[in-house]
């Protein structure tokens, strides 16, 4: 029975991509919790400087607790509790992707863009030395950027500023669009582009080549990575032992991601009036088909219909789980064929009249480009082997 | 590089095997807020009734909110504004699984057994009758049987009560341990067996074959299953439309599992005093693969682990993410050796001066029953081959 609540599902594909592309330059999963204790903060002195953008509660015993939005405190005490860690062992790079963040927001808005509770990506490295931290961080961006052009959206690296993360060193990756809250400049002669926060928002002239204009654009901020120093190891006194075998404090970088935030962008940007588009590697399914409305006069076609999906499951086994059957046959396929465009499935795949014709047709609509074929099943099974998943 | 943080990965062979069990009779997945408005947890006079185990919280506007322990306020709600919902859609299942609970427990213990931040998958049902929603009920306790059958854990189904859920009928899921805060008296002579506090706890004779004599036990509460008639449905008005077109209240279950408990209780009954063992499909990896100490004489056999982790991958896809080269060669055998009975990986393999003799013999250790085999390269495949995966 087709129902469809929640973004789950979506959400799954998106952090098993996320999962590849960070396991990819060696970063390894662990699990922090969200109700945090103040102490960790007030060790930071996030705990004020965090303000109304912090939620706070109490516990039975009127302990002082806060929901994290952000685990550097967490993972700082964590590494500074290996009392073994090695320069070996580094670039320890650790990750989170299905821990929910908090955050009080004065104004949530435009849904999963902007809200309170949220899913985000966050990312700490510890490097044994200022040079290493730098190409840890090269390295996470160069995986930002695979990540986002897998997902074939367009996305610009901008400089920005470190906000109350702190640090020395900062980048935005913001999607390009008319509905971003953040204003960018982008040089039309270099790669310079920045936010607008981190330059004199009347500023005309390109800082980096000193001859191209700078034109401003509106974008969805979708990652940020930081290079924090020894900003949180020094507090916390995260240390490893060098080559001589004498503690040192490790250089930290801090990366994020807006794990829920890129499906909202991406909708954002890529969808159409009436349909909404997906990155092909984050639809919730890659295949809707359509059998006939009960009682029509090609009943035969339902079973072709079954058949179909059977016969994808078989074939074509990387698309397990990407193929949906709508049999929800008491409404007419116009119901369910505008449902498929609200819902996004790049493929849907109409069994009708034509199918169950001598020379059997069905025919597939490609949502993402709204080109409509009649393919033989072989056809179909052609084209459909070629989607990419995750 | 070895270093394992955290239960995440774990965790998440626990999500995949719930996920198709619950799929299987017919879950969907969803996401609800954790965050969740003081108003609907009113609505159902919980926001009283729960007392100090509810986290509470105000956000920046001094709105009131609480971390949700349970969702059956937000799903009933969800559920309610389907107005085209029709009994032809019944039953409904719909559940979470990697949603975070919390819970403000006066004595948290035993680590991830009982606290106040865990996992818990909770299922929520809707059908069109009651004798439906026994039917569901049903099915869902058999899900969780076979759940534990796959595990190979030996698990119990009692007699409950409803605690501050309500409704009419109730069971827990039991594994019985020395540990387990929960006291059962089971039946030595039929299937009768219940949670002490549903009964008087000095009773001695079976209340259902009036015979048998009542033994008491210890268990740890790993599910628990609610038949809830319309307790939420009413006050929140969750209807769907009869095959009359008139629109009925909603009958509804709910069935909870505690995913972190699980994995903390399933080491608790299997674990020996040395060694950690995990239920095999929920293991943290399958296999750890052991190379020889650098600078050891066997210098080759380190070229042989790196080629069977390769032919692995190759010749097992099943495997694929399930072997872990312990490659940490500045440590002797012997000490990666306790590490890996710490971590509990079912099969290790050593990878030493019997793998460059003339008939090359692995060292494969079956952590799980604690044998220690000699094995060619083709035996070991062989032996690998047949692990189950999820």
């Amino acid at each position: 029975m087709l129902i469809s609540f929640g973004y789950d599902d979506k959400n799954m594909s998106c952090v098993r991509i996320i999962d590849q592309e960070m396991q990819g330059i060696g970063g390894q999963k662990l699990d922090m919790p969200s109700l945090c204790s103040a102490d960790l903060w007030k060790t930071s002195e996030r705990w004020d400087l965090m303000g109304k953008e912090l939620l706070r509660l109490k516990d039975r015993h009127g302990a002082d607790y806060c929901l994290a939005p952000t685990h550097e405190e967490a993972v700082t005490t964590l590494v500074a509790h290996q009392t073994t860690l090695s320069y070996r062992q580094l670039p320890l790079l650790l990750y989170q992707v299905i821990t929910r963040k908090f955050r009080d927001e004065p104004k949530p808005k435009f849904g999963l863009l902007r809200g309170r509770e949220f899913y985000m990506k966050d990312m700490y490295s510890f490097d044994s030395s200022e040079e290493a931290a730098f190409e840890t961080y090269e390295s996470v961006c160069a995986a930002y950027a695979r990540l986002f052009t897998r997902l074939g959206l367009r996305c610009v690296q901008v400089q920005a500023d470190t906000g109350n993360i702190g640090g020395k060193l900062s980048h935005e990756f913001q999607l390009p669009a008319d509905i971003g809250e953040d204003r960018l400049l982008v040089c039309g002669s270099c790669s310079f582009s920045a936010n607008v926060e981190t330059l004199a928002s009347d500023r005309t002239e390109c800082p980096q080549c000193k001859t191209g204009t700078l034109v401003e654009s509106k974008g969805i901020e979708v990652g940020h990575t930081f290079y924090l120093g020894k900003k949180y190891s020094d507090v916390f006194n995260a240390t490893f032992s060098n080559a001589q075998n004498k503690p040192c404090v490790a250089e930290m970088g801090c990366y994020g991601l807006g794990v829920t935030r890129i499906l909202a962008a991406a909708i954002e940007v890529m969808s159409t009036e009436d349909a909404i588009r997906w990155p092909g590697l984050i639809a919730p399914y890659q295949v809707c088909v359509l059998p006939p409305k009960k009682g029509s006069k090609v009943n035969e076609a339902s079973i072709l219909a079954e058949e179909l999906v059977h016969t994808l499951g078989e074939t074509l086994p990387r698309l397990r789980g990407e193929v949906v059957l709508d049999d929800r046959t008491q409404m007419t396929i116009g119901k369910r064929l505008k449902d498929a465009s609200r819902l996004g499935y790049p493929y849907v795949v109409v069994v009708g009249q034509a199918a169950v014709e001598e020379t059997s047709r069905y025919e597939v609509i490609c949502q993402q480009t709204g080109e409509t074929m009649f393919l033989s099943k072989d056809g179909l099974l052609d084209l459909l082997g070629r989607v990419e998943t995750v």
